[in-house]
């Protein structure tokens, strides 16, 4: 790096225009799970910036969960990427179609101030930044050619082979599910970028792209993947899991509350969604803030640690704990394997951490109406109508051995049925997680 | 029927105008292997006249076997049905990625002209005849946005359970083959049809139609289905049959060697490629030409028959033959079935009346240099390479048992890449069945 003070990355974005190809390179490609052509970006940074793709479909309420590929996308900014974040309205208004189209508009409008919001919180240059809705270009003649195009070499084996790891794996998908390989792949033609970034759960529809998109005649993207961040209640994060939901605009008290509740058993380190998230969102601001020369907006470092702290906890006198300062994620994390570091002292630091990443965001939803008339439209309050009380007619099932093959088949049946409407969850999520 | 000559089916178009509502409704469904949703066509005839729908890929040459939806069709015609023939260009150019898209557009030419030059020799109205080519709204964003919710409603299996009859079942097909009746669903509401039409083996299609179309607001259509013929050499009528296949543009003497050498075993009228032509193209468009008042354009009905003959057959008087006269075809089929009748004399009637269906379309051709013009840029000549001699590797595949599993399990992969090949054809072949 050419002249930001050492160990302090990524560099303020007035210095973005300094770094050297290779220290772009660095940049973009630092805290990934995985690189696919990174030779390509390398040689492509010697004679320009970079254009980038995100996508993600508005379909419930952004959660705290967005911080983890934002964080990263913060890196790509500093970096001069030119990051196009793909709003995916088509495919939020196909996984409900009862939804009307307006609702998806208006979530579609929210989603993209609230990502306007954390990047502004993170003062971060928003000019790079570009929204595409994807109905703007999916309904094009083009594109529909090329989806046929695609659809006519892909045969269903490799279509289900792709998306393997983000569409749960049934009898029997939905055809949308199916196409979601193909759709992808040719976004990256159609947003004309350089490279798409993901969860490392998309790796293998990125490397169906990188198989496809060259066979009709398109050129081969990277891609770069993020590590999968556990969910605050231990499994994936989720919109569809309320315990590991936060929302952007809970509370101090509500993010205290939900917080308490969350799993995070002592000394146990892998699948700990507060760690995680420490080490994936928290931990990388802190050091964007540092490198903007902000050390002092992370009330997770305390006042009187040391330059090179990261994270800073403090244990409740009451239980004889005292106020530790972590240089790096691991040696936390070494820390609470041990038992150093009692569970609810980290859980105290992180709603600390939360809290102070919110609080901007909120500011600037509070203080526009225009961004709470969005969030309304987006989320109207549904009036919940009293079910009548019905009588539960209790139901116990007729043991298996007994069951006759057609009863055993229409079970099976219906398990399939169950089964296909967790996929269409599953391939929303795809892009929303 | 009002004024046509009793017995006579159906009336010339001057009469069209005054036929009732159940005269037409018995000539739109006469003749067919199963009718779905008459009640709805009689309910609309009180009130109008319909419109129709059938589709064809234009891939190779059109064949002989095209006189059979084509003799079913002049009954639509008759009855004052405006019939829309679909020219589905974006298939035949997905079928094959590798013949350019002006290739597709030459052979949607040539197979128009052919079509109406078709209808022309028939004496048929042409005014109510449409024709509708794919790509003119099959890229369009309405359609491309119907195509994204049927498939967010279709489970593979389902789109594969409506394939089942015409697009080859195999473990792993293309996802075009999987979209295969969704468009074709799709397209009956964007052609704005009352029903469509095709053979039995559309069935499953047709039924996924009649189910799927209501769930996105569209209305369900009726379906009119042709029994499915055998082709002349006894399968499948196919133009991958070379055998099978009689050219529009075939001499006199090229139709009489191939008819000779088509599959017609003494006494066997099931599967019986040669009969089914007469059934099915032959008598109906003797019928056609009486209820023009144009009996004697028939002359596969000797001069001397009784008015209500419909085919005739003179046996060699070498072996003792003697001129028959049939007045349906089940008397035809009877006297077949017994031995009464000798192939080579059905053969040489047989080859009698093909010529005399095709001598006034190929009068039509000869006569048009723009017909002529559009079957050279349809089918440009292909100037074969003598590949140099190769020395044959002569290949004695390994006894099953002896195999690896890792060379069986190779095997099952290319057996699967075989199929799916196979299947590529087989989805072309039905819209042009």
């Amino acid at each position: 790096m050419a002249d930001a003070p050492q160990g302090t990355l990524p560099v303020p974005p007035a210095t973005a225009a300094k770094l050297t190809p290779a220290e772009k390179f660095q940049l973009i490609t630092q805290n990934l799970g995985e690189v696919l052509g990174a030779e390509q970006l390398k040689a492509l940074l010697e004679e320009r910036d970079l254009v980038a793709y995100w996508g993600t479909a508005p379909t419930g309420r952004p959660h705290l969960g967005y911080f983890v590929p934002l964080a990263k996308i913060a890196d790509f900014l500093t970096a001069n990427v030119e990051v196009k974040v793909l709003l995916a309205d088509v495919h939020a208004f196909l996984d409900n179609l009862k939804a009307p189209i307006e609702l998806v508009e208006a979530r579609v409008d929210y989603y993209r101030r609230l990502i306007i919001a954390v990047f502004r919180s993170l003062n971060l240059p928003l000019d790079r930044l570009k929204f595409v809705v994807g109905s703007s270009y999916q309904y094009t003649a083009n594109y529909n050619l090329d989806k046929y195009k695609m659809s006519a070499i892909t045969t269903e084996h490799d279509a289900r082979k792709a998306g393997a790891e983000v569409v749960k794996q049934v009898s029997s998908p939905l055809l949308s599910g199916l196409l979601y390989p193909l759709l992808q792949a040719l976004d990256e033609e159609y947003l004309g970028v350089d490279f798409q970034f993901g969860g490392v759960d998309q790796r293998k529809i990125f490397t169906y792209a990188e198989a496809y998109l060259p066979k009709i005649g398109y050129k081969k993207r990277s891609h770069l993947m993020n590590l999968m961040v556990p969910g605050l209640s231990g499994g994936k994060m989720s919109s569809s899991d309320p315990n590991s939901k936060i929302d952007f605009l809970d509370s101090p008290s509500a993010v205290k509350s939900k917080i308490q509740k969350a799993h995070c058993a002592p000394g146990e380190v892998e699948g700990n969604g507060v760690l995680a998230f420490i080490r994936h969102v928290v931990v990388p601001i802190g050091e964007l803030f540092k490198g903007q020369g902000r050390a002092d907006a992370r009330p997770w470092v305390e006042g009187d640690a040391p330059a090179d702290a990261v994270f800073t906890i403090k244990g409740d006198p009451k239980f004889g704990g005292s106020v530790r300062h972590f240089r790096t994620v691991d040696e936390l994390d070494d820390a609470y394997a041990k038992g150093e570091v009692h569970p609810g002292d980290l859980k105290s630091a992180t709603v600390q951490a939360i809290n102070a990443l919110l609080a901007p965001i909120q500011a600037e939803f509070n203080g526009s109406q225009e961004f709470q008339e969005a969030e309304k439209r987006a989320y109207p309050v549904e009036v919940k109508q009293v079910p009548a009380k019905k009588k539960v007619k209790k139901y116990t099932p007729k043991p298996e051995h007994l069951k006759t093959p057609e009863e055993k088949a229409r079970d099976a049946e219906k398990a399939g049925l169950d089964e296909t409407a967790q996929l269409r969850e599953a391939v929303v999520e795809t892009l929303s997680a």
